[in-house]
């Protein structure tokens, strides 16, 4: 079986997440500053989220060049991650719409750390298919980032009723992470 | 005429179905559990209609690996059967909206069957396209799979007016045959 | 330039044009069949023009079958072409729930109308940069059938204000016309 | 790393944002034309928005023909680009919704400013990746037109709150410089 359709449509999937989420900025009836006031926690949920989001796909890209072939197992490993990536539009309206409650900044964690789990997933699928000889057995190597992610990721959820801040800045901490040069990441593939 | 573009355009209109689904899903005001909890029949037919729209990709994608070349015929029949997976997302949310209500439940179930009868015309003619003796048609061979799901999706119309629940655990058994671990499916090209 | 990301871009274009029509078919509230009862013009709008995205996207694929590389003007006639199909969903829309009201049944029929000039405008675009004697040029020919479409358009729209019926019926047999097996379809390639 | 999936997830991207904009466009409950009415500074924001568009995804187009391969910085860039251009549909419904008032006017104008300034950075990113000798440095050159197009935008921003239509203006104008036919477009390949 060959990748390129599970490819063009995870990036379907993707790019339809990342543009949808922008629907929750609504329109304001106003014209002034004060009317894009209340717009602004719902923008910046949406500038994280589409970094998450950005993320995904890049790390997505890198790992499935070292793909050959896939199985039906790799199939839905991948749709599993997919539908964790689909609720990303749910919780960041949730999340910007309630200025960062309690709950929603957990449920945002929640959905965040289980995306992170189906990654890790369909990462050893492709793996178990490859042989722990593959390119990307060898790139992900002990997977330290990934790992730090989902146990941040498991942090910030409790953290959220404690101080809601402390989760957000976990969520910004870990999208840095991965967005910061990493002399790396040219040539070894991880996952978030 | 080469099927590139057909399988590209399919797997576009599925993708963006199985998101804008997501979007029944609407940013509750509240800020507790409370404010989760009506969405979760709308969730849980999300999560159902996720499912089956990912076999129809996964078997959309099987079956045609085993197409070298289209016709008109197929286009429409493609196109036929997309119409049909374009309404899952409107019975959707009109199933998980109304928590299950008789009418919604069979009115999912006659899209289901639809969509399922769409998929054996799409098969049937690409079998008379490329030949009684080409892979596809012995992959499918009997297509027991396809015609016991069809026969399961006639059942649980009428059902739905004698007990949903009835209609709504055969919806979640034909997802789970599909799901299963399969031995003959990385050999054996079957349709939904 | 190479025609991939043309055929690419169109594609997700017409995909998401599709369905997201879908969306005009809004859940209703209510569980009975009372409910669904005011939807039934808006999914008859939705079938029609379902069809005629449809038609587009097939001729679409048709025509840059015999395209071997295109220009600027191919690119901006393509753009313009799917200006005019991106207003379809919003004349389908307003002639579902206006129920076949003589202006919303005129307005529908000038978005058709443009967009079969768009699509011969195209043509004629690749046509003049292939040349006269291309396989396009040969297949395309008198072009009969994208002619009259266009005249029939032209005369459904000043006929809505007359009888709203008759406009409907020409847009249906137009539709048919396009559908019907035509001999010539696989070896010739016609324009809407 | 191969282009093949970037340039698939802008295309797709790209259409996504081109059509969500015209959800903007709400079906009015009026059959006559007094319902149209309110919708014609909607509509032609559309008109201004999609071609917009249309020029990012053309010079896109245009500019990864010239690229041979890609890195992170790269990747990243686009992403960055996507962004900006993922808020062209909520400025344009904001500025459309408002008759084109001087505050959304200004928005409009600094979203299409900082899309100038990412699509700049992406064409750097891609030189400093190719060598100041390569195909894409010597079509950019001077890149006079993309400098001009972010200088004007710049002026349109303050001046809005002075005379909006002198902005409105400005974007017509500068819409207008990347369609008409320009002798070097085919040869040459510049940023917008």
């Amino acid at each position: 079986m060959s990748k390129g359709r599970l490819e063009a449509f995870s990036d379907a999937v993707i790019a339809i997440l990342i543009t949808i989420m922008v629907l929750e900025l609504r329109v304001p009836h106003g014209a002034d500053a004060a009317a894009l006031r209340p717009l602004l926690p719902v923008f910046l949920t949406y500038v994280l989220s589409f970094v998450f989001l950005g993320i995904y796909w890049n790390n997505h890209h890198h790992m499935f060049q070292a793909v050959d072939r896939i199985n039906g197992r790799i199939l839905w490993a991948n749709l599993h991650l997919l539908f964790w990536l689909s609720l990303v539009p749910f919780v960041t309206g949730w999340m910007g719409e309630n200025h960062f409650a309690p709950l929603p900044t957990a449920v945002y964690g929640v959905v965040l750390l289980l995306a992170g789990v189906a990654y890790t997933i369909l990462q050893n699928a492709i793996i178990a298919h490859h042989g722990p000889r593959s390119r990307l057995a060898e790139a992900v190597g002990e997977d330290t980032k990934g790992k730090l992610s989902v146990a941040l990721y498991a942090a910030a959820i409790p953290l959220a009723f404690f101080r809601e801040w402390i989760s957000d800045a976990i969520y910004v901490f870990v999208a840095l992470m991965w967005l910061a040069p990493d002399p790396r990441i040219e040539s070894k593939l991880d996952g978030p």
